[in-house]
This record gives structure tokens, sequence and C-alpha cells, in this order.
């Protein structure tokens, strides 16, 4: 099976956008979320670039918001360059279709390695970094037969089941998810692994900036990727609250399927995995377990990307700013329960455009919270 | 919790009765369904023996039907008693009331041990001989907290899975079913265990006769025992086309739980356990999963036998014998394929009385097969 090229879609970035892309998600208080809304608002990275000041001020910001500069984005474009890496906009026809579809889809992803494999139907497979012999025997012979099945075979570089998972598939296609830049691996031992994954058939995906060491707070976000990237995840072993268990749970709300491994009650390596199954996980116990209940997933004509869900530039007209009782009654409006944005236009009475103006006045000053589903809240505290 | 008493319900058979059911039982061409419409027809064991020689002479036996007489019948009486055994009816209060619902219940159960422990809300164990050092652990832990929760274990004496179900449960009660007599215990080397079970708190049932050596094709039969007389079923370790699945598939078929602990794909061991997760079974990790769903089961309100199923002895007219005639006819309308008596009323129009007396008369002369659901049919040999 090789449905790549059928799921090349999208439209490549000029390198003028790429760079204005490059500078909104690098600048302060620009998440995923916020990236997308800027874009849709005011037509273009550029043109919201240029909106900042005015927004994080108006939205009462009481320091000065950090904005990329244009000199910070070419420096990192050329340290990708130089690294042989590249960056792929949400977009364009190399980015992994089915990462566009989650909420907070990274715009920008830094990859390096073999391009055809970021847009093959993929598998994730992670799990525990202590793990067994028997674990990872398993992991392998499923990533071995996957891999072989066509599907590109997602994980972490952690070391144990994502060490295995990504040995076993070195031949057919693998995807290192990291959760610093690509220039920092974690952990150091498997910076051989890496290098043999980008030289070969592999591919390596950042969301992060060049140079940036993973806190342990990067991990669930690039948990998140491997879930994002991927039409089920694996979990063959798995402790109870392991960073595993974030990518299966993520995996279930994106609504891609959630496989486990099941193992003895007795090995604490298996709480996890055997929790899953409890909560209604497939249970995996053959490789074509895996295979079969993913064929229909990966037919092309069934798993159609939705291009119109990633931020598509085009020249909008300024609207005049929204006044300041406007802003007032909006985050009189605001708590900290999580809201939909339509519950607000209705509530306030004010016309869309205004709503969302003023909401990403609120984030770019660093008041408002966006939950996953378009949400938002701001803290009582503010 | 004891709910021993409360499940208490039925009356006691005379000595007489008791003769005549087991000299009932243990003659030519009557099983547990055969008995049961024997009963039901002619009133009473006494007067279905009566008849036992003309029915199979109607029915075309063309040799003569072994009918057990009454010093055979003394004699086992005897030797149970000897052995420090005695035999429960299927209608008495000792009977275990789960067991009462199933099709082909025995009629009468050789039982030697605590008799309150036959009465008490219980839970089957089974797995595999060859188990693993975790799985005889998590058999005892598992037992240890069902026994101490109130449920008697059921097993079947075997190495293995069985034998850590019973010994850990030897302080609660236990229940060994028995593949043949029970004064011939299988394997050898349990002959101790057995013993601890019937001086202490549990119980040995068998429905083969004393001195009964247990062939292959007997332990299927006990399986259906150990699912007969439990709530649930657990099976611990099980490879594919053993004999814990049939337990499993039986109990499945009797409307009762099965449970089933997971393992490592790539232990044989569990090839049995896992397909049973994959069937649908529920997942084991600790014990609280089994007592939790048992919970609901074991409130004597919900789960109440059904005396009426159990054949009650009454005085009955003797009927006029049905004519060859109607008997050709039905032999007729039989088939390989088994069909509902009903189906047979209804197609050939004859009284129901006078098709069940053909079929008991066809039964006795060994040519009519009985299978679950009451479902009739002859061998087109015959």
């Amino acid at each position: 099976m090789d449905t790549g090229s059928a799921r090349r879609t999208g439209v490549a970035l000029t390198e003028k956008q790429r760079i204005a892309w490059l500078r909104l998600i690098r600048s302060d208080n620009v998440g995923p979320s916020t990236f997308r809304d800027l874009i849709h608002h005011y037509g273009s990275a550029e043109a919201a670039l240029a909106m900042l000041p005015e927004l994080s001020q108006r939205g009462g910001s009481t320091r000065v918001v950090r904005i990329a500069d244009e000199r910070d984005a070419l420096r990192e474009l050329e340290t990708a360059h130089r690294f042989g890496a590249r960056f792929v906009g949400i977009g364009e026809p190399d980015y992994p279709p089915a990462l566009r579809e989650i909420d907070g889809a990274p715009p920008l992803l830094a990859v390096k390695g073999n391009m055809p494999t970021a847009t093959r139907p993929a598998i994730g497979m992670v799990g525990s970094r202590n793990a067994s012999i028997s674990g990872v025997k398993f992991t392998a012979m499923i990533a071995r037969v996957c891999g072989e099945a066509g599907y590109a075979v997602v994980s972490g570089l952690a070391r144990g089941i994502d060490t295995a998972a990504h040995r076993a598939s070195l031949a057919t296609g693998t995807i290192a998810a990291m959760a610093g830049g690509l220039d920092k691996p974690y952990p150091p031992e498997n910076i051989g692994l890496l290098n043999e994954i980008w030289d070969g058939s592999g591919l390596a995906v950042s969301e992060m900036p060049f140079g940036w060491e993973p806190r342990a707070r990067d991990f669930p976000r690039r948990n998140r990727l491997i879930a994002g990237i991927s039409l089920g995840v694996v979990v063959v072993e798995a402790a109870t609250r392991s960073g595993s268990l974030i990518t299966a749970r993520l995996a279930g709300e994106f609504g891609r399927l959630v496989f486990a491994v099941p193992g003895s009650p007795l090995d604490p390596r298996c709480e996890g995995t055997n929790g899953l199954l409890k909560d209604g996980a497939m249970i995996v116990t053959r490789p074509d377990d895996i295979v079969e209940a993913l064929r229909p997933l990966a037919e092309p004509d069934l798993f159609r990307p939705r291009p119109a869900e990633a931020p598509v530039e085009r020249s909008k007209p300024l609207s005049t700013p929204p006044d300041d009782a406007e802003r007032d009654h909006i985050v009189e409006a605001l708590g900290p329960t999580p809201v939909e944005i339509d519950d607000i236009v209705r509530h306030t009475g004010l016309p869309i455009s205004a709503v969302h103006s003023i909401l990403l006045e609120l984030d770019m000053a660093g008041r408002l919270h966006r939950h996953p589903g378009g949400l938002v809240s701001i803290s009582m505290l503010d």
C-alpha cells in the first residue's frame, strides 16, 4: 500500500509567508489556536503581526509583549537549512494529513528526513521506558508488520517501547516526534537512532524552536503530536499515570483508535494498558489486530483531510477596532468556566467580529485561556 | 455475607424415592434430560422404572436395555455412606441453587464435605495445568478475596490454577467438581488436597457413580458442573483449545458471567484468556473486579432458583400407550437436524402427551439424540 501521493493536498506557502508564519508562532502569547484565529481575523500572518502590539495593548497587557522579529525568524530558517531540516505549514502538501484535523495543530512543523513518510497513513506506538523483554519483542513484531502493511510508525524516541518501535520500522518508515527542538534530541543515547531515522526513510518532527531543550511539560505537548499524526495509537506496557496514557487519552479525544496490549495484572508495567482495556481500548494480541482495524481508516477516500481547517491566507479589509464598552462587556461576561464563543455572542449581543477581535486582544495580553473545543475562559484573578 | 440459609429451597426426597432416582439415572439411555422427561411423564422415578422395558421395546430397541436394579442402588448408597458421602436430588434443599437452572443438570449429585458450602453463591476459577508463577499467585489473590467476600470457589481439582484456587479458599469454602466418582480423584497428587477440602469447610461433588475412573470425555461434562454451580467463571491463563475455554463457553451459554485475566500475547498460556477478552469477557486485573461484578447477582432476591425446573414427583394416571402409526409418523418427521418438540406436535398434529411418550420410547431405545434447549433429532442411519 502506498497512498502517500494521494494524501498530499494543500497549497505551498511563499517564502515571505513562511517567515511571517514563523515570526507569528514564535511571538509571546501566540499558541496554535490563537495563530489560527489571528490568520482568520486579519487574513494573513503579516497583517496579524502588524496588529499584535495594538491588540495586546487594547487587551490590557501590563507589559510589552515580545514579537519575534524578522532577523530571529531568518536566523531560525538558516539554522534549519544548515541542519538539513525545513518548516512545513499546516496548509502545505507535506504536512501530516491526520495532524491537520486536531484542535491546536501546530501551524508550522520543523521536519528532517524522508518527506514522503510525512503523508503516509500512520500508527503511533508508545509504552514504558523500562519495558520488559517480551514487551520490546512484541513491539518489534507489530511495528514490522504495520510497516510492511504501509503504515508509518510514530513514536517519541524514548527508551524502551519507543526505541523498539522506531528500530523495527527503520526500513519501512518511522516518525520521531520530539519534545524539544530538532537539534535537542532526548534521551542522549538515542542520538544514533535519530540519525538512522532521518538519514533513512524516516522523519523527525518538532513544533519547538531550534535550540529548545525539552522540559517535563513539553512531553505531554509532544504526545499530542504522536496522537495527532496517527490514525490509531498502540500502547504496549504502561504504568498508571504514564505519558503513554496521556497519548492514548489524546488519541481518544481526537477520535483515533486506541489499542492496548494485555499483560499480567501483577506486572506494574501493564497496569496502564489493562486499564485502557477496561475503558474499552481494542485488545492487541497479534499484529493483524492493528492492521485489520486500521484498514478502513487508511482508505484515501474515507480519510480525507479537511484543508478548510487549516488557516488559509487571503486579503481582508481591516475592521474598525471594538470600543472599550464592548471589551468591558465581554470581560464581565467571562469567568473561570470555559464557554463557547457562540454563547458569548448570544449573551452580549455584540457582532461576532467584534467578539473575535476582543478575544484576540485579551489573548495577546495573556489574559485569555483557550481550551479544547474552542472554549475560552479568563482567570478571576485577572 | 452469608446467604446460605436463604438459598435452601426445595423438598427432601424420601429414602424410597432416592433409591428409585438412583436406579433411574444409572440405567442405560437415561441422561439428565431423559430423566426429567420421564419423571414429568410418569409422575415418579418408580413409575418410570416400571415403564422402561416396555418403552425401549416399543421404541424399537434391538437389544435389552440395562435397568439398574435395586440391589445395585442400595450397594451404591451403602458405598457412599461408608465413604462419608451422600446423594442430593435436584429438588432438595442442599442442591447447589445455580446448578438447578442449567439444561441437563444432574438429577442426583454425590457430595462429600461441608454441606452449607453447596448453597452459597459461588464463583468458578479455572486455568492452565502448567500455570506460571504469577498465574498461580494471582489465582490465590482472587480466590482469597472472593472467599472472604462470601463466595464459594469452584474448580476442577486439576494441577496449576485449579489447585491454587482450591488451596486459597480452603478456609472460606471451596467446591471440587470431579470428572470421575468421588472415590476416583484425579490427578493422584491432589488426593491430599481433596482430603483437606472435604475434611474442612469445602465440598466435593460428582454426578458419576462411585468407582468410575474418569475418561477424557468426562472432563467437559465435569466442566459443565463448574460453570453450572457458579454465578461466573474466571479463567486465569488458558491456551487455545483448552478445557478452561470449554468451561468459559458453557458459562456463557448458561448466562453466567465470564471473566478473563489478561496476559502477554507472547505467552501461549494467555492465548485463550486474551481470546476471551476479544470475545467480550470481563477483564480482571484486581480481585474486586470480580466481587463488584458478582454483587448484584449474589443478592438472594435477584438470584432466585426456579424449583419448578426440577422434576417434582406426583401421582399421575397412566395414559394409554401411543399406537404404531403415531410412532411411524414421528420417526418419519424426525431427521438429523435438531427440532423443537413443539414443532413435532404442530407438524404431526398428534396429542402432546403422545409425542412425549414416543420420544421417550425412542430415547430409551437409544435412537433419540437430545440437544441443548430441549431439541431432539434421530440419526438417518437409525
